[in-house]
């Protein structure tokens, strides 16, 4: 069948608009109709040529919600008409990880992800661009290809939503509410009455303030640069803020350590940079806190603190898609926002439709959204 | 009154034996007979003056077992002729650490033991030494000083024991068979049928590779450059031996993936080498490896490494008297001594009296002890 997406052909290029070719559900597949998605710094990293892995020409796009069209054979957890949300990390409740119970990082289907293909190593999408060169093969990208109106998906890489909760806002859910939220309540499992800072107020950050929030965490302390962030940060629920340029950049842990009474509880680096990671570890109380890495850092930059860090009783951890078991968790965090325990409305700054997805990259670029959402 | 102490006057000099005068309790505190003491790799670092804290003239030692002698007014936890053993890191059950209840690192005397002093600001030795000039204090050691045949000590920081343990054995669970064997349990937390992996196969790697034994480690995996140690290693429970020299030094890390068939569940670091700390972090498994750092590194050096690692799902931990709070766990294992759960007799390659106490130094610098315990 015939469906339009947004190509991209190659690296740091706009997407380009193509009624593509789209084939069925092979066994164990599904096919999703997207409703909406969001556009994520991590689609921007890639069509930026600067992920080493990405391959082009591809549909991007993994922050999607949509609704089941068709089934492939033996697929059972599933059925037409779901809504569901696709998975970039996916369950499938069989490998050595998701029999770990100790991981969110199912590895089933891994190695044909990482390469843009499907789990039998091939596309379901190709497209002869106009004027082209013939027909050409389009990659997937992290299993979800969710700028295509239509998409294919291993059946384990679906959560299955409620019906009555719109797809314009939970397409979120997909990626940046769950990973903010989600380290918060699977990685890190901040208690009731933690002390918790945050560095970075960004989409991810203010997802792991509600995350706290919502588990009743004390102070939720706030790191940024940029004083413009506040208001939006206190509306989730930040209870006090650092400015690194106010209080002197190389001064920040020990304003937290100040600010705590001896350091945080739990702390989370939502920016990527390694020297924030740094101050995120040092900040921490001795004798147990913990700081958990959320943010990805540039290709070949690493993360360094003495070892007497460690051996007093801070820990360092890192987290992927939250923590979250994508089939298992993404439901009840669609559940916590139809019950108003989240928020996802004020998070989503902007929305538009396919045609317009340029303007969404640009839109991030320029540090004008928080997110912009594609309804289809 | 009078006791025979060997005296540390100056960095990088001999012990001396001298008969010195010590204080009797005051209130809070207890008046211990140090029946047996080890002789400790910390010991030698301060002696040697690379421990920018150590304090001179001091009466080191901080791994003893011993008898109550005196009580000072208001003790109410040890009575005379309680047999305990000193510790280092005390447990005072009110600071907020240990009422986190997440940490056993208390805080309750920490400011003065740090400065070689009791907690009310002053020391309880004194000496006049041969020929000498007047009348010296001598500080204490880590709130401790076992090599002095009478300390005195703050009740919280002796731990009692049973009375049939004997003390040329037990005193070596004053520090390192719990360091060891604390990491195992109470840091990491090791299950039945996990990976283990240690970096170092002295006192402290034999430690970990028994207590990973004891509570049903799979695989237990030593790393060390010297191939004598295997056999020593092997009795306490070492299933698997990498030689760095070997494999290549830098081909350490896939030795033990491929070995553990994806990563090990924890790893130990029991050299002190920030190198080896990456490696042993780096070799735990993809979702949940968690890498323990026990070794005490140079002063400056740094840890270092790629935040993917930790992303991915490692974590990087470290453990300080092997996570154990002092008088509620060191009396376990006495007893799992005495059930023969755990070896310390294999470990105690050397005893003498306190006027050899030097020798036990020698040995351990030419590398032919594992512990040497000088017995009153």
């Amino acid at each position: 069948m015939k469906t339009r997406a947004a190509v991209a052909w190659e690296a740091g290029k706009p997407l380009t608009i193509e009624t593509i070719d789209i084939d069925g559900p092979k066994p164990g597949e599904v096919l999703v109709e997207i409703m909406a998605t969001g556009v994520c710094h991590t689609d921007a990293y890639t069509l930026s040529g600067l992920d080493s892995e990405g391959k082009f020409p591809a549909i991007l796009g993994h922050e999607g919600a949509g609704i089941v069209r068709e089934v492939g054979a033996g697929v059972t957890s599933v059925k037409v008409g779901d809504h569901v949300i696709p998975l970039y990390t996916p369950e499938c409740r069989a490998c050595k990880t998701c029999l770990s119970q100790r991981s969110n990082l199912c590895t089933a289907i891994r190695g044909t992800q990482g390469q843009g293909l499907m789990p039998d190593q091939t596309t379901r999408f190709s497209c002869e661009p106009v004027g082209g060169r013939g027909r050409n093969e389009v990659f997937h990208y992290m299993g979800c290809s969710t700028f295509s109106n239509f998409t294919v998906l291993p059946e384990i890489a679906v959560a299955k939503v409620r019906e009555d909760a719109p797809f314009d806002k939970i397409c979120y859910i997909g990626c940046g509410v769950t990973t903010g939220i989600g380290a918060v309540i699977y990685t890190a499992k901040v208690w009731p009455g933690a002390n918790v800072v945050v560095f970075g107020l960004g989409g991810i950050g203010l997802n792991v303030i509600q995350g706290a929030r919502m588990v009743g965490a004390d102070k939720i302390i706030g790191v940024d640069l940029n004083p413009a962030k506040v208001e939006m940060a206190k509306k989730f629920g930040m209870t006090h803020f650092v400015n690194p340029d106010e209080v002197g950049r190389d001064k920040v842990v020990q304003a937290i350590v100040d600010l705590t009474g001896g350091g945080a509880d739990f702390s989370f680096e939502c920016i990527g940079n390694v020297h924030t990671m740094r101050q995120a570890l040092e900040c921490c109380h001795r004798g147990w806190g913990e700081s958990i890495i959320i943010g990805v850092a540039p290709s070949g930059t690493e993360i360094s603190t003495r070892p007497f860090q460690l051996v007093t009783g801070r820990v360092w951890k890192g987290s992927a898609f939250g923590g979250a078991r994508g089939r298992t968790d993404v439901p009840k965090i669609v559940d916590w926002y139809m019950e108003g325990k989240i928020d996802i409305d004020s998070l989503i700054t902007h929305t538009m439709p396919l045609d317009e997805i340029n303007t969404a990259f640009d839109l991030m670029h320029e540090g004008k959204s928080i997110r912009s959402v594609v309804v289809y």
